[in-house]
């Protein structure tokens, strides 16, 4: 039954991977080495996305401004951490219009420098504090190896800037947008996720410290899913970002900055989908519902007409395959592209009064009456396959989910069976860098506030200080 | 009365414009050269305009994607015309991840390459056909001068590319959304303009015919404000992207491209605003209402409430400016920042049963009862407000539209007065040379199914062919 243009899961994860998203055209390579093409079907979950993040971001009072996507090399030496950081990786305008330029520019790898060199024109006082600023945009790191999605040149993101007058505020900011990365994976991307921060050897270059939301693939392999960096006074020393505080003295904001990519759509197909293609959660889906007519009849015709009406009154995205295709070919189509939710019009189920209604992530069908109330059924199925498809990824995260308390327990649950793996840490670097010797085992974060499950460090024995969640990334 | 921050607009139209961009908040110029950055004011502006042409777009079929932000060199340079009207004015990208390229790669200063590189690579047979996709991007361009929206090295843009079976359908396609952009400007920018085709000469690099929609400022200066390429079979030959069509033959596609930008914020100002400061018609300002409590009472504050809430629930684009400023600054604030209705809610007028509603564009006030059905009032004051304000531009633009017969009549005109001139053209590109020495002026389009308003052409006085349009241009 499984579509014949997609390897196994279980057999290649790799080849899978990429055999979902040709097959369900969300992207495809270009003939820009490391870049790719996004796809009507890749893009559209992208913007769909966008549409839920804009919301959230907007909520909690956020405004989206567009900075340019050139840095000049001056103004990105400022800060040496970030530039140590990301001059291996950036890529350089050297000539505009025929000449040679005085001074390169890099194509942006992130815009810490640029929101914090316009902070420093435009603050002058607390009242002019918070401002709290995002912009969505396409960014490059000159990557060696690509994967659609998950890993290219090119990809498009989100990142918040913002400047406070209080250490408190800007950490409460940290926070608050690390929360909302949290509630936007759980309930819209259906995919439950660990939150901590980051070891000094793994946070964001240039950040005081870095939260982050990690998440876990079906094959065991973590994914670095969404972070919110706190920068203290770093960048508004660097750049100059002073303001007259309340009690008139001249003080440098507070800053922060936080972001999340098109990678998510690389995690949404990793933790979800299956060897008949993409397998998508309502909350997300660009087009939520396809209605196929099977059999002419007028009968047919008017139901299936009826049905889209009502659904897109109720702003249930879907569409009609009317095409002259087979029933079965519509079935296998809406099921690589990952609609939830199929309706199945049929002239002899008809016949008995009845529709059929299929879930893509079960596979169930269901006859129905005909006469159903289709805008409640629907909205109701959604929302069953929404918790299922979390509490189903929830469950594998779990069981894949370890405790070790030696670096043999480590090494053999990362030959066998990776995931995460919760392990004490001393907090020295060498520790981190031994661990990565087994299949690139690195911390994904430090747990907050939670229990030790041991007094010593997994990998040198000595007196541990923090829980780490360990992984294999991608 | 007018904004101590804002140049008269008649004593100093180029000063007003940055005054006007300065003071409503909507851009600002950044450290990197020839590059603006969008405040909130401004990219406000622009995802209200993204959100009506996305559906306009989607409307009418066509999906959108993301290509590639570099080009390598050897793929810009397969379509002769193309890159020899761009060369001069990309940027190039040298280096990548600290090593030299080897071959250069340009940011895309448009991407009929990349979608052409794709569509051949997709396109097999005329099943597959039309395929009508669009980007919202980033576009760089090495210009010398630049202004905020009008002209900078970098803008946001979105460019449709669509690939067609037959001629005919491409050349609907070109038309069609020409119209699109025509709607988009009347109904929702209250912007009248011209439609036509431009000249040789003026015509997009590679395209077989260039359609134009043109409109006028206040200063009589024109603006090229939205252009529909056809291409024909140039691209498809370039970049060999051939179909098998229904007679089971290898065709060529048949090419379109056409796009709109951020200068269309420009043209908004230079149309509508005034010495005041922005002036938004009601269907593209991104907040509508501003609403402001004056004295403080339960009274005012309630029904300073119950206002928001009704406008809120109908869609309507509204904020409560309840700072400590005083009301006139609140005023002055609603007015530079173009909200098209303000709303006063004052304890004395309270007392006499009454509320005040001002219209930005004319200044009027309006005393009404305080319990009026406020969501019907503020919805036909925004209607009346939309078609006014297109009806004073059009006023405007037809008195500053002419007719010439002769050289010395387009300089008197365009010396003293200028705008729009219509004058008769040989077809020469000669003639237009010889036009250009008059303050730059410039063809703008042939004015399609038009009568010949002379029978020699308004240069060297041969036999005219087509009826033009000129203007001096931003």
């Amino acid at each position: 039954m499984a579509n014949k243009a997609i390897t196994s899961r279980d057999i290649d994860f790799a080849k899978w991977y990429t055999d979902v998203v040709k097959a369900a055209h969300l992207a495809d390579y270009s003939n820009v080495k490391g870049c790719t093409v996004f796809e009507p079907n890749g893009y559209a979950i992208w913007e769909r996305m966008q549409e839920v993040l804009d919301g959230m971001f907007k909520e909690t009072g956020h405004k989206n401004v567009y900075m340019p996507v050139l840095i000049p090399e001056n103004l990105m030496r400022k800060e040496g951490e970030l530039i140590n950081g990301f001059a291996p990786e950036v890529a350089w305008v050297t000539i505009g219009g025929q000449k040679e330029l005085e001074e390169k520019m890099c194509i942006r790898p992130t815009s810490e420098t640029l929101f914090s060199d316009y902070y420093a024109a435009k603050v002058k006082s607390y009242r002019d504090l918070p401002l709290k600023y995002n912009q969505w945009c396409n960014v490059m790191r000159w990557e060696k190896e690509t994967r659609p999605f998950l890993r290219s040149r090119e990809f498009l993101w989100q990142e918040g800037h913002t400047v406070h007058a209080t250490q408190e505020e800007a950490e409460k900011e940290t926070r608050d947008m690390l929360n909302v990365y949290k509630k936007f994976f759980e309930d819209y991307l259906a995919i439950p996720v660990i939150t901590g921060r980051k070891t000094e050897k793994e946070k964001f270059a240039g950040a005081e410290y870095t939260l982050t939301v990690e998440s876990l693939m079906y094959n065991g392999v973590s994914l670095q899913s969404g972070t919110s960096h706190y920068f203290g006074q770093k960048f508004s020393k660097a750049y100059d970002i002073k303001f007259l505080n309340k009690n008139n003295e001249q003080e440098f904001v507070y800053q922060t900055s936080w972001g999340v990519t098109t990678r998510m759509i690389g995690a949404l197909i990793m933790v979800h989908s299956d060897d008949d293609g993409l397998v998508l959660p309502p909350n997300i889906a660009p087009t939520r519902v396809a209605i196929i007519p099977i059999g002419e009849s007028d009968e047919v015709n008017s139901l299936v007409e009826e049905t889209y009406n009502k659904l897109k009154e109720n702003n249930i995205s879907c569409y009609i395959d009317d095409t002259d295709k087979s029933p079965g070919f519509k079935f296998a189509e809406a099921e690589v592209n990952g609609i939830p939710v199929r309706v199945e019009i049929g002239k002899r189920d008809l016949e008995n009064g009845k529709i059929t209604i299929a879930r893509r992530d079960t596979k169930e069908k269901y006859q129905v009456d005909k006469d159903i109330n289709i805008v409640e059924y629907v909205k109701e199925l959604m929302d069953t396959i929404q918790k299922d498809m979390f509490n189903k990824a929830k469950e594998r995260r779990d069981k894949q989910t370890y405790e070790a308390h030696s670096l043999e327990e480590v090494e053999k649950i990362m030959n066998n069976h990776p995931g995460f793996v919760k392990a004490m840490w001393c907090g020295d670097e060498e520790c981190e860098l031994k661990m990565k010797e087994i299949r690139g085992t690195k911390s994904r974060c430090i747990m907050e506030n939670h229990e030790h499950i041991d007094d010593k460090c997994v990998v040198c024995g000595k007196e541990a200080k923090e829980l780490v969640v360990w992984g294999i990334q991608y």
